[in-house]
């Protein structure tokens, strides 16, 4: 039982019931990107607070019979400023974008339409409807209303709302501490040479930059074990007291792949160990005594940075009190055939390119889960299905933008 | 002629002519995410750097007759140990996955196909290819391939290509420094209370905190200026001393508009001032006397979000020396029929939702460019054409996936 293969959907259901939020704390707004709202965000006032001119023009006490008269100017009304002068319904007032309309006038009419007529007197060359070129106090949200609700992934643009409201100090979900931990004999630092049968440690280093692209801080990299037991378990045991512990290499069947007995010795329990999925059908997942999750990923690459974003970033999310942590799919037909010979759930590499009128998914060809250079190109990845072999040209897939800028050379 | 309205296209092109690339300087490899390849990257040794086992099992010089005979285990390979024993062809090493496969081996058999026949012998259950389960050296890119080209926006799976080849210091191009200047007589800032006429300064802080995420840090905030000639001339003065200059509101026609004319007594040579686009029909693009670009935007908090990524971020990212630089739409069906009354190109915000096998375009129920709670939801802009007043349901649009994480709460 506890050596079955499962689904990646299964697999990622387990491994999230094991992941638990962590506590609430402030950050200042200009912080607050990644972040993740731990309360309501709530409207302080009506939005628009006050009746706004939504125009440059003239305010008037609209009767329908603007064209055929004559309008004393009143005064003028800018941005910031409450006006108080005494008008008649035979009067107007000239008032900028973004200034609160004075009562009595319920009207705005642009002032591209408004000539002078003598001094201090204005005629409009149309006529006008009620209420026009003006937002209603309250018209986008009343006070009270509930703008962000909690679990909101904080972006740059959600800060022009906060900002509105005068949430300087944003409540936000604290992070999970992680560590990092590299396996594998075979490996050297990007900083040493590299030479014979040794090959440079790129997976902690993806890692490390992609923790922090999410904003994550409390994060430490414990370096490059080599394939013994007891640095290893030392390792394990400092790892263990952060959060989440992720490891690349040495989870497979292999003599060299100690970690998972290793985890054990240190009273790491195994949530899973197989996953029906390629790139990556060693994936361990485990829970320390202490209520840390522990990751254990392939040494292989593609199937790190593909985790990544597919298998861990859903777990760190949810810590970190998302309500929405699953990759959204964006549905979109294929350009060329995909085969699927791994009997798994495949997700392949691709990038979008327009054809015709037709966003599709174009796959990246690649050797295989070590040839990380193919990724270089990648926007996201596409499934193909547990059971399917092949899916021709047009059949319509299910893309994970997890990677991509969205950005061109041309138009 | 200089009055003249101009489409987005012709704007964007127009503006993006006035941008030079900074100078070339050294990040380290975990600060290298978000920066631009300033040199390509090439291979410092052929990818796989030797014949590498892409499995764990036994390594066999093959003759096609595997299944039948006995092996000798002469030894094991564990990955990043080079093996120099003395072989037989009746001899077969056992190898670990990620480990240089020796001469005269050329073919592996995995584990599981492997049993032992007495202490130190193995028998295999099935038939070989010649060459499997090895990765040739050299086979995903040879010594001295472009793996990245100058140019290249880094993302952190990139990071694994740098770390591979031993880049721990990534040649970068400089980015552009950033003054950002809020106007308007109505605005107070996040952290005072507002009431009345007054609102708070959202736009700011939005572009600050896109700034921040995007990885500038060469950013100065001016704060908020009044609508008086003497005070905004003395901050526009001390912001085109910045490479970028961005200023948020007074750029429309009305009475406090006094930014066009505040920028031009300081020197500001005027680029255009009308785009045929909603939002944002004002949108001002100068070069000042020492080449700094300014860029203004009208106040509507709804107009800066979207031209921050489709006018804004463009230029940034041509002067940060990216090669990509334009967004890159996606087309997709729109769910529901998108009118379009402003005669101009209309970006309408949007998210993706699922409806039987598509993936389809909604837009965002929104009361004007003033209403910036509407963009919580978002995930990006659609954008439907100038002359087209209506596009109706099914219709192909182009979708720009800007804001969006693309997260979901379900499968």
């Amino acid at each position: 039982m506890e050596n079955m293969t499962v689904t990646y959907e299964e697999a990622l259901a387990s491994a999230l019931s094991f992941v638990h939020i962590q506590g609430v704390h402030e950050v200042l707004l200009p912080d607050a990107v990644g972040e993740i709202l731990a309360r309501d965000v709530l409207a302080d006032r009506n939005i628009p607070p006050f009746r706004r001119a939504a125009m440059d023009g003239f305010a008037v006490v609209w009767t329908g019979e603007e064209p055929e008269r004559t309008y004393r100017v009143a005064g003028t009304v800018n941005p910031g400023v409450e006006w108080r002068g005494d008008v008649t319904g035979a009067d107007c007032i000239k008032i900028m974008t973004g200034a609160m309309v004075p009562a009595p006038f319920d009207t705005v009419i642009q002032v591209e339409h408004a000539h002078t007529e003598h001094t201090g007197h204005v005629r409009f060359g149309t006529s006008a409807r009620r209420g026009q070129n003006i937002a209603a106090e309250g018209e986008d949200v009343l006070k009270g209303a509930v703008l962000m609700p909690t679990g909101t992934l904080l972006s740059p643009h959600h800060l022009t709302t906060l900002a509105s409201v005068g949430r300087w100090k944003v409540p936000v979900f604290k992070r999970p501490s992680i560590a990092i931990l590299a396996t594998g004999g075979e490996l050297v630092e990007p900083w040493e040479s590299a030479s014979g049968p040794m090959i440079r440690n790129g997976n902690a280093h993806f890692l490390l930059a992609a923790l922090k692209e999410l904003g994550y801080r409390e994060v430490r990299y414990l370096g490059v074990v080599p394939d013994d037991r007891e640095a290893m378990m030392a390792k394990i045991r400092e790892g263990i007291t952060f959060d989440f512990l992720l490891v690349s290499g040495g989870v497979s069947m292999g003599d060299v792949d100690i970690v998972p007995d290793c985890l054990e010795a240190c009273g790491v329990r195994k949530i899973l160990h197989r996953i029906a999925v390629k790139p990556g059908k060693p994936i361990f997942a485990g829970e320390s005594p202490g209520g840390s999750v522990v990751i254990g990923l392939p040494g292989n690459p593609v199937a790190v940075i593909v985790h990544f974003y597919m298998f861990i970033r859903p777990l760190l999310l949810k810590a970190s009190g998302t309500t929405e942590y699953l990759p959204k799919p964006i549905l979109l037909p294929l350009a060329e055939e995909a085969v699927n010979r791994s009997g798994r759930k495949k997700f392949s590499i691709g990038r979008l390119e327009r054809e015709g009128g037709d966003s599709r998914v174009v796959e990246i060809p690649s050797h295989g889960s070590g040839d990380f250079v193919s990724t270089s190109r990648a926007e996201g990845v596409f499934e193909i299905p547990l059971g399917a072999t092949r899916l021709p040209a047009g059949e319509i897939v299910r893309f994970y933008p997890i990677w991509g800028n969205f950005l061109s050379q041309e138009w």
